[in-house]
């Protein structure tokens, strides 16, 4: 048996990962963590039976301790809590927490060489520089769970690192791919939760909506794969069939292709180098009949270019970035602030503070709270 | 330096494989052989010079003497010659001799544990387990040159021998995709040379138009990746960019695109397992906007159901199945049977011989003129 710890277990990510386990059978849940909605962690519990169970915050983990009076179980709360799951010995950790709240577990997972199971872009996005020297350090190995980076991970296994002339990152293009520019400035929180090919939770969507989803896998790839930004091209592919695609120095392409299911990603990323049999759908691509390939707009979609940018730039522009755009989306779903206002209020942060070279995870924390209390104070002020 | 020999040296593929070379300055072409175009393989010994060139017959010899006068190359003849083209020391065989003829030469290279780089897929086909058994014996390894086998071999690196679920093999459909089954009896040989993708051998062409070819590659598939057939699919792909996947067990499909240009499976066949940079130029999936997939019909192209149904037979009915072909293709190539004749001669020659295990070479030979024959015999009654 093989010990897991599933860091956001009562998203998205985290149920379907549950739902894999199911039919994996040598794998044990150790450790759960979860923020606020404790009914649903409770259940998780009670048939999973971890160790050590983690929540948001000291209310939540009354509410908890109440429904689990039962259970033999302890019960952590906070970052600090999160933190204890993510260093309670197991031998995966699933990393499915939302946001940049998801840095100090990676660092815990990978510092202690486990293997992450990384659904949490945003870490790396905001400390990738210091989340893989951690790894390095530990001899432990990050597997993604992202569609895109487990289709890179996959094809990748076809050459060697040197050999590698580009990776190409499929993108759906989102909702608002064929609409056109000029319409942009009336689109609903409604308008924008609805992606037309994956079903996710809020926060990414609005960010593939916006593209800068990914922009930030962009980062993310930059980082996993240690390829360099011009070697790193978007292609918009509306079916979302193609999950990416590395092109080697020889002119060959070696592509991912899956149904959009991401039970396949996370089983990958948890059993990885083995592959096992699942229950869900195949592709049938007769059935599918055709694939689309275009060149994304990046004047339609300035998150996508943002992004870039500051992976380039490096240093705590990632993460001003992405804390920014967090800060920016919430509002944006709070309908605080239009959809159009989104790449505004990160280009404004980015642009008031200075970069720099972070030295340790306390200059990413500081660089991150700056960020999001600028994007607080710009979206508050309608600036 | 590594040494190369090349079989079939002024056919499409011996040209573009000696193309490939001038790029790839870390081999030595030490044996060439062709057919009876001897002032092109002349003037290949002149550039090349080999130590060894075979030719097809005497006459053939002759001529090339008096061309070479001041060279000093062994020359040798008929398929005496093109074996000792095969045995002579090398790194590396590129077998891309046409038809049954390829059979010899394949052994002779595998059995002295040479890499075969093998574009001949008839000698599989004709000879598969006695190929395979040989290569294994000798410790030995074949890297198929063929577009489709060359993307399965990447795709397969993506994952293990045992967790295949399918081969998929992608098939252009060929010229008469989209011609109703009425139209086909009318077919002429400038008809059927037209393939919309891709400029190859004569002989090839007419088995894409007919798409025995994509059954002759099943069954090479089979030999190659030891995957039993009921895991051997075909897809049509009108656009012939995927060249072909791999379906692991877990719903995973890796594919291998590219533009249709032979020289990057050539190269790949000679340089693997590493991959070099390559001037000719590179996939745009944007610019080609779409990729479509369809079923086969397998009423309109009897001649796939037929190879596969010989490869499942096995013995050497899949032997038979490709002397009778190359008889048929010829025959309608010289316009002495209509397209439609070449399914017939190939049925009724596969229904007259019955079936058996080959326990060598002589039995397969045997069984390959038997089979010719036959076929001449029914081309030439027109029964």
């Amino acid at each position: 048996m093989k010990r897991i710890a599933i860091l956001g277990s009562t998203g998205t990510i985290g149920v379907q990962a549950l739902e894999v386990l199911s039919h994996l059978d040598t794998y044990e849940v150790v450790a759960l963590a979860a923020g606020r909605n404790v009914e649903r962690l409770a259940e998780q519990v009670r048939r999973h039976r971890p160790k050590i169970v983690g929540v948001a915050d000291e209310e939540s983990g009354r509410r908890l301790r109440e429904l689990l009076r039962e259970e033999k179980v302890d019960i952590v709360v906070g970052d600090d809590g999160l933190v204890a799951c993510a260093a309670y010995p197991s031998d995966v950790v699933l990393n499915a927490v939302v946001g940049a709240r998801g840095i100090l577990p990676a660092l815990a997972a990978v510092g202690r060489g486990a293997r992450l199971a990384l659904a949490n872009k945003e870490c790396l996005v905001a400390a990738g520089d210091l989340i893989l020297r951690a790894m390095r350090d530990a001899g432990a190995e990050i597997v993604p769970v992202d569609s895109e980076h487990c289709a890179l991970h996959q094809c990748l296994r076809s050459g060697r690192a040197e050999e590698v002339a580009r990776l190409v990152l499929t993108a759906s293009g989102g909702p608002f791919r064929t609409w056109p520019r000029e319409r942009m400035a009336e689109i609903t929180v409604r308008d924008a939760l609805r992606h037309p090919n994956w079903s996710m939770g809020q926060k990414i969507t609005i960010d593939s909506a916006t593209m800068m989803n990914k922009g930030l896998e962009v980062i993310e790839a930059h980082h996993l794969f240690g390829v360099p930004y011009d070697k790193i091209a978007v292609l918009v592919h509306p079916e979302s069939i193609v999950h990416s695609m590395v092109e080697f120095v020889d002119g060959s392409m070696v592509a991912q292709l899956a149904t959009a299911d991401m039970r396949l990603p996370i089983q990958y990323a948890i059993t990885y180098p083995a592959r096992t049999g699942a229950p869900w759908p195949r592709l049938d691509l007769a059935s599918v009949g055709a694939l689309h390939f275009e060149e994304p707009d990046l004047n339609k979609f300035p998150c996508l270019r943002l992004a870039v940018e500051a992976g380039r730039s490096g240093g705590i522009a990632p993460c001003v970035l992405n804390a920014a755009n967090e800060v920016a989306v919430d509002a944006f779903l709070r309908e605080r602030i239009p959809f159009l206002r989104i790449p505004e209020v990160v280009a404004a942060v980015l642009e008031r503070i200075p970069n720099e070279t972070p030295q340790s995870v306390d200059d990413i924390l500081r660089a991150d709270g700056q960020a999001r209390r600028l994007a607080e104070d710009y979206v508050a002020k309608g600036g």
